[in-house]
């Protein structure tokens, strides 16, 4: 599966000089989505993991199609003021601005195998937030998973860096 | 299965006298979470559907699970600002707020027959938002599917009088 020719390059979006990468088209389209979803399970399905945490709002649809196709329990990395319950934080710098991102300190149990989902790995400075959350509450993350890598942008290098492996459905250059 | 205990319920959140309905620990534990996703698959299996169209942000969840089970596609509706390509808005009265949903114009083709998911259906709002632009684009809505129903509040019983029948695997008196 070609899966660059599923997704959508929207130029200067939000801002000038970004192409985004808008995965809409592949999500609508039936076929594309099970077999996107059945490509990322069939990767992880031999793993030794515990539970997904999917990053808000994307990275919800792909975590939560996995979780649901690998029998596994989904917890939330959520936006800031999304959360109900008590909850740690952890700021970030995207490629365009400043967040934060929280999760519920009951999210994960200490010790539990986790697989970071989100749709899209750039600079990783998302990813890397929600692994410090992950590990403040005693959760292994060894692998992560995306639809779509920018590796220019240096953030797969720096996970792995970190020991964690990073598959992803396809690649990019440049942003 | 008691959906219910499986809920957790905090009071005064977002504000004074919301008694704010919180999934995560249901999503979090995998049997639970995907027992939930069985029902709801198990409800629409039979039914012809060719699309799901899912609320931002928890409905995302929702959707994008039951999308991978029936094997259909995801369409997204968007809080504003988040959609990169040509788009539709409509905008709604919240339970506490007032806010606008966005949906590609490319997301569904003419006489589609569309599920509407999202977590929780309150005033209804959000999902006659949700119907409005679905149906501007075409699409068909004869379902909607949620996690809670808060039939006091009268959502369900308009999304009724429109014609759709909802499905909610639980609910809850009051707000």
């Amino acid at each position: 599966m070609d899966w660059k020719t599923t997704i959508r390059t929207v130029p200067d979006y939000p801002q000038p000089g970004i192409q985004f990468r808008d995965i809409t088209p592949l999500l609508q389209h039936a076929q594309h989505f099970n077999a996107m979803v059945d490509a990322l399970a069939a990767h992880y399905v031999h793993m030794p993991l515990d539970k997904i945490v999917a990053v808000e709002a994307r990275g919800f649809i792909i975590g939560a199609a996995l979780a649901s196709k690998l029998r596994l329990g989904l917890a939330l990395a959520r936006k800031p003021g999304k959360l109900p319950a008590a909850h740690l934080s952890e700021h970030y710098h995207l490629e365009y601005g400043d967040d934060q991102l929280q999760i519920h300190t009951d999210a994960i149990s200490a010790g539990e195998r986790i697989l970071l989902v989100d749709d899209l790995v750039a600079t990783g400075g998302t990813a890397r937030a929600a692994v410090r959350l992950i590990q403040r509450l005693g959760g292994q993350v060894a692998h992560a998973a995306c639809v779509i890598a920018l590796p220019d942008l240096g953030g797969m290098q720096q996970l792995q860096q970190q020991g964690i492996q990073v598959f992803a459905l396809c690649a990019f250059d440049g942003h």
